[in-house]
């Protein structure tokens, strides 16, 4: 051989910046500072699966814990092309503007398997994002319904700890997600579509009944007489539903998320539903309803989580179940079995 | 004192005959031979909290397993006032002329409380429990649904071992019950009746989604114009959903249970459902499903309530639970307490 070629001296390598280790102190002060930087880490965290950023995300959530409550926490949902962005873009907006600090939350379970259309594309909501008083943040790529909500719920109070006072959380309403994000919020919005046939098509059975309100959207230009008909239906619909908040008889309104015609009202009926229900001691009551359920959830789901890791270490469970299901033995059987 | 009166030599004590004690090879024997009287003792057994009862239970299910499962088992279920009792008369009586063996169980978790609406009176169905070839069985008096639903089904296992061939189980369709017959048959039916308003007042959203078939009641007299545009409504409405039974179009139809117009075509239809499916090799496929979604349910309560069982001895889940409602404690940290 000829001679060695020698690594050029004139090529240098540029290291990508390792980013600091994450450090709790220095989250907690973030947040509580209101920094919109730690606050995005200190929900990574909670997100992680990783057993590490899962110590550092529990001591978070501990001392964050104090400081979070102090919000109103609103729920979205709608069929796909209703106009989520468009309108939490325009009410967000017009509540930055107001100088409220507000955050946006995704719970869409399916986001992680189709790419994440829900907030995935920031671009969607680009005045909103450039605002400094927002916060937005699409949904964690979990797993499970039940995982992804969870999540949210935590990232939730990093949000009110950091000093959002409006807490939008929007859900496509894949699956069980409307129930899920039902059961964190305060208020829970349906957005709506005018037109034929939406009611059987559109919204699936039961998120009507779940409403605090329903807004028919994109209320403008020649669809104005169309949204005010639905809107009109909608509000005969109601009437006949038991209310899902107690003493709370849900709306109909419309509104154009496009030309902001209409939202500033559906921001005062929040505002309204609020008052009315402090003024009665019931706001915190629900949301320590809330809480006490999520715990009872949580903890029934590690409960069989740990009883069926058990299982897998032997065959008797999966023997059982096939013979179970091929109609050998009598379930009640099977079931005392492996309960003795 | 005078003198002792005696007790009057004319006077005889009568005892009640005391019932013998339930025997399992009895039971099991008179089971099998379709013995009316053994059925409803080995039912009786299924139902009884008593543990003596239970061991019975447990040996005589195990016994009548093997000849469980030749049947087809046709869930109703309706709103109060749609006439399910006149139908399952119609019904039943018309298949037992044609010498089918019928039995009618009843799943209604309300019936404790309300004295039992659904079949306990059962001058509803006079006709039909005269038919020595019918087998008319109310909702077992048990607490919780899910306690009712599995007395139901260990039943339904019984009655199959009887010989009944086709098994109506009844519902009225309060809370979960629809959900719980659902999970338990082949065929499930929603029994409806005409009238402006029923679609927002009668029918709980997502029944619909459920059935197999929606079967407009009471068409005769007056009503049968109404019934016809009723049934064309329906037709409608099921063609937007998502058959429950894979491969199998949710049909919609009329009939009178008063008059028995459009009974026998229901029969009819449930006869070709069946076809349909077994020619597919998916009637056993489906109710292997159902057992084994039964047994993790089953086994999931047990290990839920085993370990409930044994928080509830010391104070920490009580007061972790507090601790959680009341914002004091992370969610995440209560359950990891209560797991580690």
């Amino acid at each position: 051989m000829a001679g060695k070629v020698e690594a050029s001296p004139a090529f240098k390598v540029v290291r990508k910046p390792r980013r600091r280790p994450l450090n709790v102190d220095e989250l907690y002060e973030g947040i509580i500072r209101g920094d919109r930087t730690a606050l995005a880490r200190g929900i990574t965290c909670v997100e992680s699966e990783a057993p590490r950023h899962q110590v550092i995300a529990r001591e978070l959530l501990r001392r964050c814990l104090p400081h979070s409550g102090n919000s109103i926490r609103i729920g979205i949902t709608g069929i796909p092309g209703a106009g989520k962005s468009q309108f939490l873009e325009c009410i967000g907006k017009l509540l930055c503007d107001a100088d409220e600090r507000v955050a946006v939350l995704a719970v869409d379970p399916s986001s992680s398997v189709t790419g994440g259309s829900i907030l995935g594309d920031k671009t969607r909501m680009e005045n909103l994002c450039r605002d400094v008083r927002a916060f937005i943040r699409p949904s964690p790529a979990g797993a499970t319904l039940g995982g992804v909500a969870a999540k949210t719920r935590e990232s939730m109070i990093l949000c009110e700890a950091a000093g959002y006072k409006v807490i939008f959380v929007e859900t496509v309403g894949v699956g069980q997600s409307e129930v899920a994000v039902r059961s964190m919020v305060d208020f829970f919005l349906l957005l709506q579509l005018a037109g034929a046939g939406d009611e059987l098509q559109g919204i699936k059975k039961g998120v009507i009944e779940m409403a605090d309100a329903i807004v028919v959207n994109k209320s403008d230009g020649d669809n104005v007489r169309r949204t005010k008909v639905a809107r009109g239906e909608y509000a005969r619909v109601l009437q006949h539903l038991h209310p899902f908040t107690e003493g709370w008889q849900p709306k109909a309104l419309c509104c154009s998320g496009l030309m902001g015609t209409g939202v500033w009202e559906i921001w005062e009926m929040v505002q309204e539903f609020c008052e009315k229900l402090k003024a009665e001691n019931r706001f915190d009551e629900i949301r320590s309803k809330q809480n006490a359920k999520w715990f009872r959830s949580l903890l029934e789901q590690r409960v069989l989580d740990a009883f069926y890791a058990k299982q897998s270490l032997d065959g008797e469970f999966a023997q059982l179940e096939i013979d179970v299901s091929e109609g050998r033995i009598p379930v009640i059987e099977a079931v005392e079995t492996l309960m003795t």
